[in-house]
């Protein structure tokens, strides 16, 4: 796709009016920072998406009571790390609702305004003394500068923070996009244990926001798989506040939004835990675009094929039968795949194929897997990780 | 489940009037037998169920035409062992008939009621010249004493052969139910395939012989989960043959068949590959069974909980996170959770518990987690296994 858009340093607050922090409160054992804020200017308009889970943390059914009560108008949001608040009964709520009124109290904005996520482990509530001693300092520390503070204050086990600004001329205005994101575990489609948040300088009426917001989301945060667990606090919020654009440019800001997500989605699933790869699977020819998304997810998804790309094994009868399991019909004697520009299978029958060189291919940062289910106009795109003995190693030990 | 039954020597051929066979063609290269045969005694009815994957070895086309043709009547049943016979484009077809063809004309039957399955490496047509060689041997070792042996040819990568016989007194008459299985499609790639077979002495009309096999299908085989990769071939056949038994005594007869599937299923999951326990999640006070089974089936998939368990790590938070992610509405605030018999939860929250005792019950050979979702009728089982680091060494160096 081209687009208008090409990166500027920064991250949350490269564009103009948002403002960012992230300090170190003593929420987690490791004493790494655990306390972010992002200010949005007056009027922004704010898209969220949700977890799909039945298990919902308090803070996320906050969020969206917010935000639908108030016409998708919101101007901060706080994300406490460390603690999930999920499965903590109604202290949940409570302790919800008091960190987002202290921070209204020092923003002097009204607490309908402010929304708050929270990740860590579940069933643990949050420390509220040292979450809220940390809130003057970490108000203080509010600036055009911070977005870098920011992102690395939400991590948890990742290992890198992940943030990104695009900027764009559009009809003679610039435009900025930021967007930062963290992830690790228990990543699958449909929001995972994953937070993102986005931030545009072009005003845009709210239900046209949230309209471009679900179908970026849908290219991006929901077409990554890393274990297949969603969480109970999977939030993406994205804020729009500034000069209102015009129409005409929706496209074009759209395009933005969604290769911000997808760049955040990406970086999700390559700091997957214990991976050593990104791993694109690319569906092409099936009936619709609903179904080559399904069938690019399963594969992604497979232990099989990520534990074969993990071991460098062009092991093409994995990848075909993942396909075929992922509950859209196509006809298996149509498939052709490649791995990266090796062709394994043509007309449903494995080629004869240089096996040295794949496997070399599959050492690759990142590895295109490419399947063509037939001649229909459906595509598909999903990112996944491959499956390490180190994931299980770090799952295995991760609370005893 | 109090029922009649109780476990006799022997496995498939344990019921009269069955004979078995395994013997070693050469079609692996381990040189262990990889051909076997089971016939089934004259008038035998018998139920199939198959692979939902979209891409399906001819054999598994095979067997369900030849089922749906003939009413469900089928005498005998070949299974080679080292090629799977799926994505080998028209030969696969024709290797299938031939092969029937070749066990039709020794046997003295008609070709339309012999079925074959076919598990092993997918892509790579059977070597049919070593098959067809070992015809003669195989019929020639059918006996009844030959159970084991056909349960030994039809592995794969299993550590341990799996069979079973149970015998019961219904009215007067014993009868018996023996059976066999291969391990699970999930976990062995390309060697994917879960076969399963079994046979009665007693005979039971066609249709309810095979709504009877679904029931049990549905409660043993299709409740159980490796690593969520069903296969080309995955095939479960049940035979019945012998003097029509009276329809009261038709529950204690599915309760014998389920008991049989049920014993194998698990079998099967505790033989998952890395794997170092079986678990059993029981999901109970769902609003329905279905619902119940969907949740006990996404816990026991769960990689994070798998890892858990693995790591004797009493992480309740991921056992209700991935219950949440079902697709099932629950009210999250009435959820309770035991680890054996100690609770971890209450109404959907944490509980104070012996960290130390619950670990150390994490180290048992069956690990049973019980999860209350409400106080609905539904229920529902899953069986898997932990997930190691094992799993992913297997998996990642399979072809190479």
């Amino acid at each position: 796709m081209t687009h208008p858009w090409h990166p500027i340093p920064g991250g949350i607050s490269a564009p103009r009016g948002f403002l960012a922090a992230g300090v170190t409160a003593g929420l987690k054992a490791s004493g790494k920072p655990d306390l972010s804020l992002l200010l949005a200017p007056e009027g922004a308009v704010c898209a969220g998406t949700f977890t799909t889970s039945v298990v919902r943390a308090a803070c996320v059914d906050l969020c969206s009571e917010r935000l639908a009560a108030c016409g998708g108008h919101a101007r901060a949001v706080l994300t406490n790390s460390g603690q999930a608040n999920a499965c903590t009964g109604d202290r949940g709520l409570i302790d919800s609702l008091r960190a987002t009124q202290a921070v209204a109290d020092r923003l002097g904005v009204a607490p309908e305004e402010v929304l708050i996520c929270s990740t860590g482990v579940i069933g643990v509530p949050i420390p509220m003394g040292t979450l809220l001693a940390g809130l003057d300092p970490l108000v203080a520390a509010l600036s055009p500068e911070s977005g870098a503070a920011a992102a690395t204050a939400i991590l948890t086990t990742d290992l890198v923070a992940k943030q990104i600004a695009l900027e764009a001329d559009l009809g003679g205005r610039t435009v900025r996009i930021g967007g930062m994101a963290k992830g690790s575990g228990m990543i699958h489609p449909n929001m995972a244990t994953m937070l993102g948040y986005l931030s545009c300088d072009a005003g845009v009426p709210a239900e046209v926001w949230q309209a471009m917001v679900r179908r970026a989301v849908d290219r991006s945060f929901n077409a990554i798989t890393v274990d297949g667990d969603t969480s109970t606090n999977d939030t993406f919020l994205a804020f729009a506040a500034g000069e209102l654009l015009g129409h005409e440019h929706f496209e074009a800001l759209e395009a933005g939004l969604t290769a911000v997500s997808q760049h955040l989605a990406k970086a999700i699933a390559r700091d997957g835990e214990g991976a050593t790869c990104l791993i694109e699977v690319q569906a092409q020819g099936a009936a619709d675009d609903a179904g080559a998304r399904a069938i690019a997810r399963t594969v992604c998804g497979s232990s099989l094929v990520k534990c074969a790309v993990h071991g460098r094994d062009p092991n093409w009868g994995r990848i075909v039968a993942a396909a075929g399991r992922a509950g859209v019909p196509f006809a298996a004697d149509l498939v052709a795949l490649w791995l990266g520009e090796h062709q394994l299978m043509a007309a449903g029958q494995p080629l004869a194929f240089d096996r040295a060189a794949a496997s070399t291919y599959l050492q690759s940062d990142t590895v295109i897997i490419r399947l063509v289910l037939g001649d229909g106009p459906g595509t598909g795109v999903a990112w996944g990780c491959d499956l390490s003995a180190q994931y299980v190693r770090i799952n295995a030990d991760y609370t005893t």
